[in-house]
């Protein structure tokens, strides 16, 4: 099924050095091309799909429920957005995806052109059905607040309760891959368990093994209905133990899985998370398409990047713009990557939110307004730093991929950290 | 200052029959043109400012704290939009008049560069002073709620408490007209005592009459500074009684105001509000542009073209959208005018909003979506009706300036109203 061909040294950004695809035949609408790797660890790829290419490394914002929260599709088209993510856990529940696919699948119902990803719905049954420790398991603890909705995990799925009306959901590795069928997404993720970062090593390698287990039924399920619509990528877990991210990768390697998505606990702080990820980076499949999942902050892209990392999704850039935060270069924001717009002290500031911006933000209203739409509880004021945000990482991405190209990563981290 | 050339019989609408400028210089940015009377007593005519001309009929849409709530301006623009109003009273109390004049002013604070409307702020001073019944005034009974924010009518001006901050202010006429300076708005209003329509006679005259020094002393606030960046239009009130709207008429005719608007009580059901445009229609300034404050029913919109006013404003179609509602032509919406997106009948309907339509709402997805995001509390759904609800307007308006033009204003009713 899958074609491998390698010669890592010597590349140039001109020779194809790696490619997947998911048959011999050349006209197989999914491909990912290696074109560059860098000394740095870094590569540069082209990942194909049956809704347009996307150039990596690439960010994927979150459409959690089936919208890039206050923006119009052509608003993040017109962004620089290459791929978008959606949530199964939340589509399942409403509209429900027999609605979705009713209405065209996610692609038509949204209006939105190029490729998509989902996830299977696991990391939120997990990290909300623990209470409130999405972010442990994320690398970051959490508040301990949340409703424990996840009821019981068996070997067959995860029962919980919705959180839209409470009624009652088994979600199987199965259940998982029909639902993504129906949301039709190009790129979607098999059921996993989530745990928290805190949990010991004999249990992280029960439910590491666990995963695998519905990973594989997740394949056979995908592989019932056959097609060339979707791809699967298998998850990588392990927890904080690198012993047992050795063992999962292995696991994913020898599946057959289109790409491979870093998922699971990684640990309690960024040091972890990024020792983890470079452990991961070394051990994973040399050449297929790897996700790091929910990992967004500028300096996690770049080691993420360094690490072999090749698409980002995180809600930070969107939740940050809603909540007045405008991401910036190091350089402009105090060294603190971003700037509040809630702050009195932009009352009256004519500048743009980020002069050196071009976005639909930058190019038409200043600092002053947007703290003032904010101030008066006027939702413009976030979608406008939502824009931005999603601006800001794009050129960002734009930015890495040169530098990767031309051999000069180093640059473009000097212009956006410390 | 005024030149007026009236030639009200045997009109066409290729020529002039009545122009209104602000100087015998025609460089002056501001006139206005009467190009065709018709017999149904609506006129074809076209407002020209500094920030550029627009057509009348026109709709105005609410912009209250300097935004379309959930729009960008350059969506508003590509919806067809001409001018918008912004509310003074929310404005200088959030951020202040002195920071949107540290901004640039309302245009270059909003990216608007269009004309643009401010009242004096005495509208929402009044009616949520009152405690609640804005509807009332506006003809609609109120529903008795609200706090009592006004604490003092004087000779001088109002005294309020602020509703951002509960801080004391007090509104003269002085006060608005300066405070709109600041803002910058293209055509402006004087400050008038805004009164319930159960307010028997007496009252009515007493406080049409305070409007009436109000007006002057705004007009010698507005003359004190001269300039040609803006123009005052007079206010019209004498509530529910004709003989105080012919004597406010009269009042508002010989004094120098630009133009004229309809405000005040128009009456406790829409056949009394409609009774009182009429008559105002008769007899104000039979050339000066004439404004219809805080009305935008699709019916109401026939009716006051007919009794000859030429621009309109209202908080509706915004806010209809906002709670799901979607304007169409009665044909279209089981004669009622509009269909509410949240009805669980449009859940898997893959039709356009309104499949005559051409807006980005309309022509990029479908009912079952917006009907999706209005159910799962996403902006966007209301954001992509609110888009749709001004393209409707504004389309609207294109065909009833189409069908005076071509004295088919008939026709159009029929598509639009039962």
């Amino acid at each position: 099924m899958e074609t491998v061909a390698e010669n890592l040294s010597g590349a140039s950004e001109e020779r194809v050095v790696s490619t997947v695809t998911k048959s011999h035949r050349p006209s197989h609408p999914f491909s990912f091309e290696i074109f560059r790797n860098d000394p740095s660890g870094a590569r540069l790829g082209r990942l194909r799909t049956p809704h347009g290419s996307i150039d990596t490394p690439a960010f994927l914002f979150c459409a959690t429920k089936a919208s890039i929260k206050g923006l119009t599709a052509e608003q993040v088209r017109r962004s620089g957005t290459q791929i978008i993510l959606a949530n199964t856990y939340h589509l399942s529940l409403q509209p429900g995806g027999e609605t979705v696919e009713a209405l065209g699948g996610l692609h038509s119902m949204m209006d939105w052109t190029g490729p998509l990803l989902t996830d299977s719905g696991g990391f939120q049954i997990f990290s909300l059905g623990h209470g409130g420790v999405a972010q442990e398991i994320k690398s970051r603890r959490g508040s301990g607040e949340g409703r424990r909705t996840l009821l019981k995990v068996t070997e067959e799925g995860a029962l919980f309760r919705s959180y839209v009306d409470g009624a009652l959901h088994m979600l199987t590795p199965e259940s998982s891959i029909s639902i993504q069928r129906r949301l039709g997404a190009d790129i979607i993720l098999p059921l996993d368990e989530c745990t928290p970062f805190h949990m010991d090593r004999s249990h992280t390698a029960d439910s590491t093994r666990r995963s695998h287990r519905w990973e594989r039924r997740s394949l056979e399920e995908f592989r019932r209905h056959g097609g060339e619509k979707q791809v699967l990528y298998g998850i990588i877990q392990g927890g904080i133990y690198e012993d047992l991210r050795r063992e999962s990768c292995a696991f994913v390697a020898e599946e057959d899985f289109f790409g491979q998505a870093i998922g699971g606990s990684l640990g309690g702080e960024k040091s972890q998370m990024r020792e983890i990820v470079d452990a991961v980076g070394r051990m994973k499949h040399p050449t297929r398409p790897t996700h790091l999942l929910g990992i967004g902050g500028v300096e996690d892209i770049f080691r993420g990047i360094c690490s072999g990392v090749d698409t980002f999704d995180c809600v930070h850039p969107t939740r940050l713009a809603r909540h007045g935060g405008a991401l910036l270069p190091f350089s402009l924001s105090e060294g603190k990557g971003h700037i509040n717009l809630r702050s009195g002290r932009f009352a009256t500031d004519r500048d743009p939110v980020d002069p050196t911006c071009d976005c639909l933000c930058c190019g038409t209203v200043s600092r002053g307004y947007v703290h003032h739409l904010l101030k008066a509880g006027e939702t413009l004021g976030g979608q406008l730093l939502t824009l931005h945000n999603i601006a800001f990482l794009n050129r960002l991405m734009v930015r890495i991929r040169s530098a990767i190209a031309t051999q000069s990563l180093d640059s473009v981290k000097d212009l956006y950290l410390r």
